[in-house]
């Protein structure tokens, strides 16, 4: 990349084919990756990531399509990133059965990404805290970052918003089931969907119940609100909840210091994904003229020993020894 | 592990808690991983692997329990892998709600291990490669790996199978789904199970549809068979439909090579996770000296320029050039 300066400048200025340009190229993993970054990292700052995830069929698109029309509303800008660790499609075009979401793709506030899973080197939470900075970075004030699904991927996913809110709706099991399956040590508040159906209440009893009981101490206790995608009710509420959550952050002085914290972490990651890219490429040169790779294709030997032979002589090779 | 050829003795003679012990010693990357799996590499070539995924509710628990007692039934030797990348949770006791399965943990002959999420270095199908191994040294004829959902762990997780099993159910876009979700691209046949629902009929034909549409030409054509995990009918097909897929590999030539390419990928994976291990080391020690991550800590500066110093310090240092 020739101008990156003035690409960044198209980013900062949110034009919508740059941004997207931007995320494909740190997807892609180019060389440009590191730099760009770097550069739209200090405006990166201020956008509030809102997570919103729950389990399939809890009607967790119609939310965010609401949400995205509630604060447009407002003149906020918004960005959606709609991560599925069960597809392998990655891009902008592709949302699966996120249609209803097509009807804002030409608002010029609006940008919506997708995320699969396919060629994300440090794996999914990796990859979508870069994509997060650049629609930051772009001029989205709020994203909200919307998985399917709750399982570790999901879970992983959510680690990178400000607010997890976890969708659940009137059905057996359901609370039981995302309690079970870890959600709630994540849900900064609770969002009971489909809240026309019966059983809503019977719902946010049972949540309220269960914060009662796994959590009677706790500094912040997660609102639970109802909303209905099919009436378009409670969106209000669920807005201000978010904000209830991000003040708190705020007044605690823990808005900062989790994403720092966070980035702290982010360092040890990327760092290693660097070395790993490094190694795989130096890996690869080194392996094809050892023997052991040959001698495991040919069912001469067993893939362990081979694996310590070729990754002591690229050790040995980077310490100047071979 | 000071006594590692007794250890191997006992693993090969299929006592059970050594087996055991084994997985739990590989899973937790303890020192002798590498001369343990080395060790029994030689005696774990003759296993059997079926894979057996399809999406949540078809019925697998069931189809895997009623397996197990038919292949019992022959006195054939079986191990079970259930692999849930939603689940947290790894061990021999959380069975998740495979309760079903239970009735078989005291038999002598059938091996049980759940495997989740955490803590596997070099992900899921990596790790599970490795257990496979172990339960196929301990003497286990067949192999059953069984993953809950269809996401893109459990596609690679199936891919360490030897023959790939898609269960689906009369329910409605079941079998569009799944062959959108990739599943297609790895079976090798299909089980139509609840077969006493109404719908079976429907779903087989569509599969059949699915198949002269997509793969008119394949030198393998997957079987459909029906079973009903309920009435306990169609698992003697499902199990000829599984030996004609091996028949048909070893007649081709495909069964060995097929294993020895993987062994040959996973040479690299081994190699990378050994380097990974040791660098992620090095890391550790390196950083904290390091100005970098403090002024990041500090919110002074980006984590990607800060990561690019940490790693390029490491491979200064391995080269000894600092």
């Amino acid at each position: 990349m020739q101008d990156l300066e003035r690409f960044v400048q198209l980013v900062l200025a949110g034009h919508k084919r740059s941004v997207a340009r931007a995320i494909s190229l740190v997807e892609n993993e180019a060389p440009v990756k590191f730099p760009l970054l770097e550069a739209l990292y200090p405006h990166a700052q201020k956008a509030y990531v809102l997570g919103i995830t729950g389990s399939p069929g809890a009607g967790k698109s119609s939310l965010v399509d609401q949400l995205i029309a509630y604060l447009r509303s407002m003149s906020l800008r918004v960005g959606v990133l709609a991560v599925d660790p069960s597809s392998p499609y990655t891009g902008g075009a592709l949302l699966g059965d996120r249609v209803r979401m097509i009807r804002h793709a030409t608002d010029a506030g609006v940008y919506i990404r997708s995320m699969g899973t396919r060629g994300h080197l440090g794996g999914l939470s990796r990859a979508s805290r870069d994509v997060l900075r650049i629609l930051a970075a772009g001029g989205c004030d709020v994203i909200l970052v919307e998985t399917v699904g709750v399982g570790q991927s999901e879970l992983d996913v959510m680690g990178i918003a400000d607010t997890v809110a976890v969708v659940l709706h009137p059905g057996a099991g359901d609370v039981v089931q995302a309690f079970k399956a870890g959600i709630m040590e994540i849900a900064d508040l609770y969002v009971v969907n489909k809240a026309d159906l019966p059983g809503a209440d019977k719902v946010v009893a049972e949540i309220r119940e269960m914060l009662d009981v796994s959590k009677p101490h706790a500094p912040w206790r997660p609102p639970v609100v109802k909303t209905s995608s099919q009436e378009g009710s409670g969106i209000d509420a669920l807005w201000q909840a978010a904000l209830q959550h991000r003040d708190y952050l705020q007044r605690q002085g823990l808005w900062a210091a989790r994403r720092r914290e966070r980035e702290a972490e982010e360092v040890m990651e990327l760092a290693r994904d660097l070395l790993v890219r490094d190694l795989t490429r130096r890996l690869r040169e080194t392996a094809g003229s050892l023997p052991a790779l040959r001698e495991v294709r040919e069912g001469l030997r067993d893939p362990y020993s081979a694996a310590r032979e070729v990754a002591g002589r690229l050790l040995q090779q980077l310490e100047g020894r071979a």
